[in-house]
Protein backbone atom coordinates (compact mmCIF):
# COMPACT_ATOMS: atom_id res chain seq x y z
CA UNK A 1 0.00 0.00 0.00
CA UNK A 2 1.00 3.92 -0.52
CA UNK A 3 0.96 6.58 1.57
CA UNK A 4 -0.93 10.19 1.39
CA UNK A 5 -0.41 13.15 2.24
CA UNK A 6 -2.72 16.32 1.38
CA UNK A 7 -2.24 20.07 2.51
CA UNK A 8 -4.95 22.93 1.75
CA UNK A 9 -4.52 26.13 3.21
CA UNK A 10 -6.32 29.88 2.72
CA UNK A 11 -2.72 31.61 2.15
CA UNK A 12 0.43 29.84 0.23
CA UNK A 13 2.21 28.02 2.86
CA UNK A 14 5.14 25.75 2.61
CA UNK A 15 4.86 21.81 3.51
CA UNK A 16 8.36 21.57 4.56
CA UNK A 17 7.68 20.98 7.75
CA UNK A 18 5.10 18.21 6.96
CA UNK A 19 7.21 16.35 4.05
CA UNK A 20 10.19 16.28 6.15
CA UNK A 21 8.60 13.19 8.08
CA UNK A 22 5.85 12.08 5.40
CA UNK A 23 9.33 11.56 3.09
CA UNK A 24 10.93 9.02 6.25
CA UNK A 25 8.62 6.74 5.65
CA UNK A 26 9.92 6.56 2.07
CA UNK A 27 12.27 4.03 3.00
CA UNK A 28 13.45 4.68 6.49
CA UNK A 29 10.53 4.32 9.49
CA UNK A 30 8.25 2.52 7.01
CA UNK A 31 8.29 0.23 3.86
CA UNK A 32 7.35 3.16 1.21
CA UNK A 33 10.14 2.74 -1.07
CA UNK A 34 8.90 2.16 -4.71
CA UNK A 35 8.90 5.60 -5.56
CA UNK A 36 7.28 9.43 -4.14
CA UNK A 37 5.87 12.14 -5.57
CA UNK A 38 4.64 15.74 -5.04
CA UNK A 39 2.75 18.39 -6.91
CA UNK A 40 2.01 22.03 -6.00
CA UNK A 41 -0.25 24.54 -7.08
CA UNK A 42 0.90 27.93 -8.16
CA UNK A 43 -1.49 30.37 -8.96
CA UNK A 44 -3.28 27.95 -11.71
CA UNK A 45 0.18 26.45 -12.54
CA UNK A 46 1.43 23.44 -11.15
CA UNK A 47 5.02 22.02 -9.74
CA UNK A 48 5.00 18.20 -10.20
CA UNK A 49 8.04 16.53 -8.39
CA UNK A 50 7.94 12.52 -8.82
CA UNK A 51 11.30 9.83 -8.54
CA UNK A 52 10.97 6.36 -8.71
CA UNK A 53 13.92 6.31 -6.45
CA UNK A 54 12.53 5.95 -2.36
CA UNK A 55 12.19 9.14 -0.90
CA UNK A 56 14.65 8.93 1.45
CA UNK A 57 17.45 8.84 -0.95
CA UNK A 58 15.89 10.75 -3.59
CA UNK A 59 18.10 14.05 -4.35
CA UNK A 60 14.50 15.63 -5.72
CA UNK A 61 12.67 15.19 -2.00
CA UNK A 62 16.40 16.20 -0.99
CA UNK A 63 15.22 19.83 -2.53
CA UNK A 64 11.58 19.97 -1.22
CA UNK A 65 12.65 19.08 2.37
CA UNK A 66 14.85 22.80 1.71
CA UNK A 67 13.29 24.63 -1.01
CA UNK A 68 9.92 26.32 0.93
CA UNK A 69 7.46 26.79 -2.58
CA UNK A 70 4.42 28.23 -0.83
CA UNK A 71 1.44 26.30 -1.95
CA UNK A 72 -2.50 26.75 -1.10
CA UNK A 73 -2.98 23.10 -2.50
CA UNK A 74 -0.48 20.24 -2.31
CA UNK A 75 -0.77 16.64 -2.93
CA UNK A 76 1.98 14.13 -1.88
CA UNK A 77 2.18 10.00 -2.27
CA UNK A 78 4.56 7.39 -1.41
CA UNK A 79 4.13 4.45 -3.15
CA UNK A 80 4.88 0.37 -2.24
CA UNK A 81 4.05 -0.77 -5.91
CA UNK A 82 0.45 -3.45 -5.41
CA UNK A 83 -0.29 -3.01 -9.14
CA UNK A 84 2.09 -1.51 -12.16
CA UNK A 85 6.14 -1.72 -11.95
CA UNK A 86 8.20 0.72 -10.58
CA UNK A 87 8.80 3.36 -13.37
CA UNK A 88 8.28 6.97 -13.16
CA UNK A 89 4.76 7.09 -15.10
CA UNK A 90 3.62 5.14 -12.43
CA UNK A 91 4.38 7.53 -9.94
CA UNK A 92 1.81 9.24 -7.69
CA UNK A 93 0.21 12.19 -8.21
CA UNK A 94 -1.34 12.14 -12.06
CA UNK A 95 -2.08 15.26 -13.80
CA UNK A 96 -3.98 16.42 -16.36
CA UNK A 97 -5.95 19.50 -17.77
CA UNK A 98 -9.71 19.90 -18.03
CA UNK A 99 -11.32 22.85 -18.53
CA UNK A 100 -8.02 25.45 -18.96
CA UNK A 101 -7.38 23.64 -15.36
CA UNK A 102 -4.95 21.43 -14.15
CA UNK A 103 -5.96 18.15 -11.82
CA UNK A 104 -3.68 16.25 -9.54
CA UNK A 105 -4.79 13.04 -8.23
CA UNK A 106 -3.18 10.39 -6.26
CA UNK A 107 -4.89 7.06 -4.10
CA UNK A 108 -4.31 5.01 -2.16
CA UNK A 109 -5.48 1.22 -1.86
CA UNK A 110 -6.00 -1.79 -4.82
CA UNK A 111 -9.10 -2.25 -7.32
CA UNK A 112 -9.64 -5.02 -8.03
CA UNK A 113 -10.95 -6.01 -12.12
CA UNK A 114 -11.75 -2.19 -12.13
CA UNK A 115 -11.49 -2.05 -16.22
CA UNK A 116 -13.57 1.10 -16.92
CA UNK A 117 -14.52 2.23 -20.70
CA UNK A 118 -12.75 4.55 -21.36
CA UNK A 119 -13.31 6.92 -24.52
CA UNK A 120 -9.90 8.27 -25.40
CA UNK A 121 -10.26 11.75 -23.79
CA UNK A 122 -8.10 10.87 -20.77
CA UNK A 123 -6.27 7.20 -21.29
CA UNK A 124 -3.37 6.20 -18.91
CA UNK A 125 -0.10 6.45 -19.52
CA UNK A 126 0.94 3.87 -17.22
CA UNK A 127 -0.38 1.04 -15.67
CA UNK A 128 -1.59 1.07 -12.60
CA UNK A 129 -5.59 0.78 -11.32
CA UNK A 130 -4.70 4.57 -9.88
CA UNK A 131 -3.96 6.37 -12.85
CA UNK A 132 -7.29 4.84 -14.50
CA UNK A 133 -9.74 5.41 -11.94
CA UNK A 134 -8.41 9.35 -12.32
CA UNK A 135 -9.00 9.32 -16.40
CA UNK A 136 -12.47 7.32 -15.51
CA UNK A 137 -13.15 10.00 -12.94
CA UNK A 138 -12.53 13.09 -15.58
CA UNK A 139 -14.16 11.40 -18.64
CA UNK A 140 -17.28 11.26 -16.12
CA UNK A 141 -16.73 14.79 -14.84
CA UNK A 142 -16.32 15.96 -18.60
CA UNK A 143 -19.53 14.13 -19.55
CA UNK A 144 -21.84 15.48 -16.98
CA UNK A 145 -20.45 18.79 -17.19
CA UNK A 146 -20.11 19.14 -20.61
CA UNK A 147 -17.81 22.31 -21.24
CA UNK A 148 -18.26 24.29 -18.29
CA UNK A 149 -16.69 24.02 -14.87
CA UNK A 150 -19.51 23.57 -12.74
CA UNK A 151 -19.03 25.45 -8.92
CA UNK A 152 -17.16 23.56 -6.17
CA UNK A 153 -20.85 22.54 -4.71
CA UNK A 154 -22.11 20.95 -7.52
CA UNK A 155 -18.71 19.39 -8.43
CA UNK A 156 -18.15 17.50 -4.96
CA UNK A 157 -21.81 16.35 -4.99
CA UNK A 158 -20.91 14.12 -8.39
CA UNK A 159 -17.23 13.41 -7.33
CA UNK A 160 -18.51 12.11 -4.15
CA UNK A 161 -20.90 9.88 -6.11
CA UNK A 162 -18.31 8.68 -8.25
CA UNK A 163 -15.84 8.07 -5.51
CA UNK A 164 -18.59 5.89 -3.77
CA UNK A 165 -18.76 3.87 -7.51
CA UNK A 166 -15.27 3.26 -7.46
CA UNK A 167 -14.81 2.29 -4.07
CA UNK A 168 -17.15 -0.48 -4.91
CA UNK A 169 -14.05 -2.14 -7.10
CA UNK A 170 -11.64 -2.26 -3.76
CA UNK A 171 -10.24 0.40 -1.23
CA UNK A 172 -10.15 4.05 -2.73
CA UNK A 173 -8.45 6.79 -0.67
CA UNK A 174 -7.89 9.51 -2.97
CA UNK A 175 -7.19 13.36 -3.32
CA UNK A 176 -7.84 15.40 -5.95
CA UNK A 177 -7.59 18.97 -6.36
CA UNK A 178 -7.79 21.67 -9.11
CA UNK A 179 -6.21 24.23 -7.19
CA UNK A 180 -9.22 25.63 -5.90
CA UNK A 181 -10.63 22.92 -3.13
CA UNK A 182 -8.94 19.84 -2.03
CA UNK A 183 -11.12 16.50 -2.59
CA UNK A 184 -11.02 13.53 -0.31
CA UNK A 185 -12.49 10.57 -0.27
CA UNK A 186 -11.44 7.77 2.66
CA UNK A 187 -12.21 3.87 2.18
CA UNK A 188 -10.41 2.59 4.60
CA UNK A 189 -7.75 5.19 6.49
CA UNK A 190 -7.02 8.95 6.47
CA UNK A 191 -6.72 11.58 9.14
CA UNK A 192 -7.03 15.43 8.93
CA UNK A 193 -6.13 18.53 11.34
CA UNK A 194 -6.88 22.01 10.64
CA UNK A 195 -3.78 23.81 12.46
CA UNK A 196 -5.14 27.80 13.23
CA UNK A 197 -5.33 30.53 15.64
CA UNK A 198 -3.47 29.97 18.42
CA UNK A 199 -1.25 28.16 16.93
CA UNK A 200 1.47 25.99 18.71
CA UNK A 201 4.26 23.58 18.71
CA UNK A 202 4.16 20.47 16.72
CA UNK A 203 6.83 17.35 17.18
CA UNK A 204 6.75 15.13 13.72
CA UNK A 205 6.41 11.59 14.99
CA UNK A 206 8.97 9.95 12.19
CA UNK A 207 11.59 12.37 12.65
CA UNK A 208 13.00 14.71 16.15
CA UNK A 209 11.86 17.58 14.70
CA UNK A 210 9.96 19.98 16.25
CA UNK A 211 8.20 23.51 15.08
CA UNK A 212 6.69 26.58 16.62
CA UNK A 213 4.08 27.48 14.08
CA UNK A 214 2.55 30.92 16.08
CA UNK A 215 6.34 31.92 15.14
CA UNK A 216 5.82 31.24 11.48
CA UNK A 217 2.23 32.41 10.93
CA UNK A 218 -0.08 35.05 11.21
CA UNK A 219 -3.55 34.70 13.40
CA UNK A 220 -5.82 34.56 10.16
CA UNK A 221 -4.10 31.29 9.04
CA UNK A 222 -5.89 28.42 8.29
CA UNK A 223 -4.21 25.64 7.17
CA UNK A 224 -5.34 21.86 6.98
CA UNK A 225 -3.21 18.71 6.78
CA UNK A 226 -4.70 15.25 5.42
CA UNK A 227 -2.74 12.07 6.03
CA UNK A 228 -3.01 8.30 6.23
CA UNK A 229 -0.68 8.08 9.17
CA UNK A 230 -1.40 11.53 11.68
CA UNK A 231 1.92 12.96 11.49
CA UNK A 232 2.81 14.44 14.56
CA UNK A 233 2.97 12.92 18.36
CA UNK A 234 1.37 15.98 20.17
CA UNK A 235 -1.74 16.99 18.11
CA UNK A 236 -5.08 15.66 17.81
CA UNK A 237 -5.58 14.39 14.31
CA UNK A 238 -9.23 13.39 13.51
CA UNK A 239 -9.95 10.57 11.44
CA UNK A 240 -12.33 10.17 8.67
CA UNK A 241 -14.93 7.73 8.96
CA UNK A 242 -14.70 4.84 6.48
CA UNK A 243 -16.59 5.95 3.19
CA UNK A 244 -16.14 9.74 3.86
CA UNK A 245 -15.59 11.91 1.27
CA UNK A 246 -14.85 15.43 2.50
CA UNK A 247 -14.07 19.15 0.64
CA UNK A 248 -11.23 21.26 2.04
CA UNK A 249 -11.64 24.76 0.93
CA UNK A 250 -9.08 27.84 2.27
CA UNK A 251 -8.11 25.27 5.22
CA UNK A 252 -12.14 24.93 5.81
CA UNK A 253 -13.37 20.88 6.08
CA UNK A 254 -17.00 20.61 4.69
CA UNK A 255 -18.98 18.13 3.47
CA UNK A 256 -20.06 18.05 -0.21
CA UNK A 257 -23.87 18.51 1.05
CA UNK A 258 -22.89 21.92 3.01
CA UNK A 259 -21.43 23.59 0.10
CA UNK B 1 11.91 36.15 -27.22
CA UNK B 2 12.96 33.05 -25.61
CA UNK B 3 15.35 30.54 -25.81
CA UNK B 4 14.86 26.72 -26.34
CA UNK B 5 16.89 23.45 -26.10
CA UNK B 6 16.27 20.30 -27.23
CA UNK B 7 18.19 17.05 -27.19
CA UNK B 8 17.36 13.52 -29.06
CA UNK B 9 19.27 10.30 -28.34
CA UNK B 10 19.92 6.60 -29.16
CA UNK B 11 20.95 6.07 -25.40
CA UNK B 12 19.87 7.88 -22.26
CA UNK B 13 22.22 10.29 -21.87
CA UNK B 14 22.10 13.27 -19.40
CA UNK B 15 22.29 17.50 -20.58
CA UNK B 16 24.62 18.55 -17.70
CA UNK B 17 26.78 20.00 -19.93
CA UNK B 18 24.15 21.61 -22.26
CA UNK B 19 21.60 22.49 -19.88
CA UNK B 20 24.94 24.24 -17.67
CA UNK B 21 25.50 26.24 -20.80
CA UNK B 22 21.78 27.03 -21.70
CA UNK B 23 20.74 27.86 -18.04
CA UNK B 24 23.68 31.15 -18.08
CA UNK B 25 21.38 32.77 -20.77
CA UNK B 26 18.81 32.87 -18.05
CA UNK B 27 19.72 35.70 -16.44
CA UNK B 28 23.29 35.94 -16.85
CA UNK B 29 25.47 35.80 -20.18
CA UNK B 30 21.57 36.96 -21.88
CA UNK B 31 18.13 38.47 -21.25
CA UNK B 32 16.06 35.62 -20.67
CA UNK B 33 15.12 36.31 -16.88
CA UNK B 34 11.30 35.61 -16.58
CA UNK B 35 11.02 31.86 -16.05
CA UNK B 36 12.30 28.70 -17.44
CA UNK B 37 11.55 24.97 -17.70
CA UNK B 38 12.80 21.39 -18.72
CA UNK B 39 10.83 18.16 -19.19
CA UNK B 40 13.00 14.70 -19.77
CA UNK B 41 11.16 11.46 -21.12
CA UNK B 42 12.12 8.81 -18.63
CA UNK B 43 10.72 5.56 -20.90
CA UNK B 44 6.74 6.92 -21.18
CA UNK B 45 7.10 8.67 -18.03
CA UNK B 46 8.12 12.85 -17.63
CA UNK B 47 10.03 14.51 -15.08
CA UNK B 48 8.71 18.46 -15.70
CA UNK B 49 10.47 21.09 -13.88
CA UNK B 50 9.39 24.70 -14.34
CA UNK B 51 10.07 28.12 -12.56
CA UNK B 52 9.28 31.62 -12.86
CA UNK B 53 12.57 32.24 -11.07
CA UNK B 54 15.57 33.02 -13.93
CA UNK B 55 17.30 30.00 -14.46
CA UNK B 56 20.32 31.39 -13.23
CA UNK B 57 19.49 31.67 -9.71
CA UNK B 58 16.81 28.99 -9.32
CA UNK B 59 17.16 26.51 -6.94
CA UNK B 60 15.76 23.71 -8.93
CA UNK B 61 18.17 24.63 -12.02
CA UNK B 62 21.06 24.28 -9.38
CA UNK B 63 19.58 20.87 -8.91
CA UNK B 64 19.48 19.84 -12.64
CA UNK B 65 22.85 21.14 -13.27
CA UNK B 66 24.32 18.53 -10.30
CA UNK B 67 21.60 15.71 -11.10
CA UNK B 68 22.12 13.98 -14.12
CA UNK B 69 18.76 12.43 -15.65
CA UNK B 70 19.37 10.01 -17.89
CA UNK B 71 17.29 10.65 -20.95
CA UNK B 72 16.58 10.13 -24.67
CA UNK B 73 14.18 12.76 -25.41
CA UNK B 74 14.63 16.92 -23.42
CA UNK B 75 13.20 19.64 -24.44
CA UNK B 76 14.38 23.29 -22.22
CA UNK B 77 12.79 26.71 -22.52
CA UNK B 78 14.43 30.42 -20.93
CA UNK B 79 11.62 32.48 -21.20
CA UNK B 80 11.37 36.16 -21.77
CA UNK B 81 7.74 37.50 -21.68
CA UNK B 82 6.11 38.64 -24.74
CA UNK B 83 2.45 37.53 -24.18
CA UNK B 84 1.48 36.40 -20.80
CA UNK B 85 2.83 37.36 -17.57
CA UNK B 86 5.40 36.00 -15.54
CA UNK B 87 3.60 33.28 -13.55
CA UNK B 88 4.15 29.69 -13.15
CA UNK B 89 1.69 28.23 -15.70
CA UNK B 90 3.42 30.04 -18.55
CA UNK B 91 6.46 28.32 -18.46
CA UNK B 92 7.47 25.91 -21.04
CA UNK B 93 7.13 23.72 -21.47
CA UNK B 94 3.66 22.29 -21.66
CA UNK B 95 2.59 18.60 -21.34
CA UNK B 96 -0.44 17.01 -21.91
CA UNK B 97 -1.41 13.48 -22.38
CA UNK B 98 -3.18 11.96 -26.27
CA UNK B 99 -3.17 8.35 -26.77
CA UNK B 100 -2.03 7.35 -23.37
CA UNK B 101 0.97 9.27 -23.97
CA UNK B 102 2.49 12.42 -22.52
CA UNK B 103 3.27 15.03 -25.35
CA UNK B 104 6.07 17.85 -24.55
CA UNK B 105 5.74 21.52 -25.95
CA UNK B 106 7.70 24.22 -26.08
CA UNK B 107 8.22 27.58 -28.58
CA UNK B 108 9.98 30.45 -29.34
CA UNK B 109 8.31 33.57 -30.96
CA UNK B 110 5.48 35.67 -31.09
CA UNK B 111 1.91 34.45 -32.88
CA UNK B 112 -0.35 37.68 -33.59
CA UNK B 113 -4.07 37.42 -33.44
CA UNK B 114 -4.10 33.32 -33.32
CA UNK B 115 -7.01 32.77 -31.96
CA UNK B 116 -7.87 28.73 -32.96
CA UNK B 117 -11.54 27.44 -32.63
CA UNK B 118 -10.79 25.11 -29.11
CA UNK B 119 -12.95 22.40 -28.61
CA UNK B 120 -12.48 21.82 -25.15
CA UNK B 121 -10.23 18.48 -25.78
CA UNK B 122 -7.01 20.33 -24.65
CA UNK B 123 -7.65 23.75 -22.99
CA UNK B 124 -4.70 26.52 -22.76
CA UNK B 125 -4.20 26.94 -18.68
CA UNK B 126 -2.10 29.59 -18.68
CA UNK B 127 -1.89 33.06 -20.88
CA UNK B 128 0.52 32.40 -23.52
CA UNK B 129 -0.11 32.56 -27.41
CA UNK B 130 2.43 29.23 -27.09
CA UNK B 131 -0.19 26.90 -24.83
CA UNK B 132 -3.22 27.91 -27.45
CA UNK B 133 -0.81 26.51 -30.24
CA UNK B 134 0.48 23.61 -28.79
CA UNK B 135 -3.59 22.92 -27.52
CA UNK B 136 -4.84 23.82 -31.17
CA UNK B 137 -1.88 21.29 -32.92
CA UNK B 138 -2.87 18.55 -30.14
CA UNK B 139 -6.76 19.25 -31.08
CA UNK B 140 -5.36 18.60 -35.17
CA UNK B 141 -4.03 15.46 -34.22
CA UNK B 142 -7.30 14.13 -32.36
CA UNK B 143 -9.29 14.94 -35.32
CA UNK B 144 -7.06 13.98 -38.00
CA UNK B 145 -5.47 10.66 -36.81
CA UNK B 146 -9.17 9.61 -34.16
CA UNK B 147 -8.29 7.42 -31.29
CA UNK B 148 -4.73 5.92 -32.65
CA UNK B 149 -1.70 7.09 -32.48
CA UNK B 150 -0.24 7.00 -35.66
CA UNK B 151 3.36 5.81 -37.08
CA UNK B 152 5.46 8.38 -36.58
CA UNK B 153 6.08 9.09 -40.19
CA UNK B 154 2.66 9.91 -40.92
CA UNK B 155 2.71 11.97 -37.31
CA UNK B 156 5.95 14.27 -38.92
CA UNK B 157 4.53 15.01 -42.14
CA UNK B 158 0.71 15.82 -41.05
CA UNK B 159 2.62 18.11 -38.09
CA UNK B 160 4.62 19.58 -40.58
CA UNK B 161 1.92 21.08 -42.09
CA UNK B 162 0.16 21.92 -38.75
CA UNK B 163 3.24 24.04 -37.96
CA UNK B 164 3.23 26.03 -41.38
CA UNK B 165 -0.29 26.76 -40.65
CA UNK B 166 0.62 28.38 -37.25
CA UNK B 167 3.57 29.86 -38.42
CA UNK B 168 1.61 31.95 -40.89
CA UNK B 169 0.53 34.04 -37.94
CA UNK B 170 3.96 34.68 -36.53
CA UNK B 171 7.15 33.21 -35.22
CA UNK B 172 6.87 30.01 -34.59
CA UNK B 173 10.21 28.39 -33.86
CA UNK B 174 8.95 24.88 -31.80
CA UNK B 175 9.92 21.33 -30.30
CA UNK B 176 7.71 18.69 -29.76
CA UNK B 177 7.91 15.37 -28.36
CA UNK B 178 6.21 12.20 -27.48
CA UNK B 179 9.21 10.38 -26.11
CA UNK B 180 9.71 8.77 -28.93
CA UNK B 181 10.07 11.64 -31.43
CA UNK B 182 11.68 15.14 -31.46
CA UNK B 183 9.55 17.45 -33.85
CA UNK B 184 11.03 20.86 -34.53
CA UNK B 185 9.77 23.91 -36.69
CA UNK B 186 11.94 26.73 -37.39
CA UNK B 187 10.35 30.30 -38.38
CA UNK B 188 13.73 31.92 -37.94
CA UNK B 189 16.13 30.67 -35.89
CA UNK B 190 17.69 26.90 -34.78
CA UNK B 191 20.62 25.06 -34.87
CA UNK B 192 21.36 21.71 -34.44
CA UNK B 193 24.27 19.19 -34.26
CA UNK B 194 24.98 15.35 -34.26
CA UNK B 195 27.41 14.08 -31.48
CA UNK B 196 28.46 10.88 -32.67
CA UNK B 197 31.68 8.48 -32.43
CA UNK B 198 34.84 9.37 -32.47
CA UNK B 199 33.65 11.72 -29.82
CA UNK B 200 36.06 15.19 -29.42
CA UNK B 201 36.16 17.66 -26.65
CA UNK B 202 33.63 20.24 -26.76
CA UNK B 203 33.64 24.29 -24.48
CA UNK B 204 31.04 26.06 -23.55
CA UNK B 205 30.37 29.39 -24.92
CA UNK B 206 28.45 30.83 -22.08
CA UNK B 207 30.84 29.33 -19.78
CA UNK B 208 34.70 28.17 -18.90
CA UNK B 209 33.58 24.34 -19.13
CA UNK B 210 35.04 21.53 -21.63
CA UNK B 211 34.04 18.07 -21.71
CA UNK B 212 35.57 15.14 -23.30
CA UNK B 213 32.74 13.04 -24.27
CA UNK B 214 34.68 10.20 -25.64
CA UNK B 215 34.97 9.88 -21.67
CA UNK B 216 31.28 9.67 -21.45
CA UNK B 217 30.05 7.90 -24.62
CA UNK B 218 29.87 3.87 -26.07
CA UNK B 219 31.17 4.26 -29.79
CA UNK B 220 27.14 3.78 -30.55
CA UNK B 221 25.80 6.51 -28.83
CA UNK B 222 24.40 9.11 -31.33
CA UNK B 223 23.14 12.51 -29.46
CA UNK B 224 21.63 15.56 -31.41
CA UNK B 225 21.29 18.58 -30.13
CA UNK B 226 18.87 21.42 -31.48
CA UNK B 227 19.15 24.88 -29.90
CA UNK B 228 18.34 28.94 -30.96
CA UNK B 229 22.05 29.48 -29.97
CA UNK B 230 25.17 27.21 -30.94
CA UNK B 231 25.99 26.00 -26.73
CA UNK B 232 29.51 25.19 -27.89
CA UNK B 233 32.50 27.40 -29.49
CA UNK B 234 34.74 24.85 -30.64
CA UNK B 235 32.07 22.69 -32.93
CA UNK B 236 30.18 23.30 -35.96
CA UNK B 237 26.51 23.42 -35.75
CA UNK B 238 23.93 23.38 -38.75
CA UNK B 239 21.46 26.10 -39.30
CA UNK B 240 18.11 25.37 -39.72
CA UNK B 241 16.55 26.93 -42.99
CA UNK B 242 13.51 29.07 -42.10
CA UNK B 243 10.35 27.22 -42.56
CA UNK B 244 12.28 23.88 -41.88
CA UNK B 245 10.61 20.88 -40.46
CA UNK B 246 12.82 18.48 -39.22
CA UNK B 247 12.39 14.92 -37.14
CA UNK B 248 14.96 13.60 -34.33
CA UNK B 249 14.80 9.85 -33.63
CA UNK B 250 17.09 7.97 -31.84
CA UNK B 251 20.04 10.84 -32.78
CA UNK B 252 19.25 10.97 -36.05
CA UNK B 253 18.13 14.02 -38.18
CA UNK B 254 15.24 13.21 -40.81
CA UNK B 255 12.66 15.03 -42.99
CA UNK B 256 9.29 14.09 -42.53
CA UNK B 257 8.94 12.52 -46.14
CA UNK B 258 11.72 10.03 -45.44
CA UNK B 259 10.38 8.75 -42.19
Amino acid sequence: MCQLLGMNCNTPTDIVFSFTGFATRGGLTDEHKDGWGIAFFEGSGVRLFVDHQPAISSPVAELIKHYPIQSKNVIAHIRKATQGEVTLENCHPFVRECWGRYWVFAHNGDLKNFTPALDGSFLPVGSTDSEQAFCYLLQSLRRQFGNCLPETGELAVFLQKICAEIAAYGTFNMMLSNGEALFVHCSTRLYYIVRQYPFTTASLADEQVTVDFSELTTPQDKVAVIVTEPLTSNEIWTPFVPGEFRVFVDGDVLTAEAL
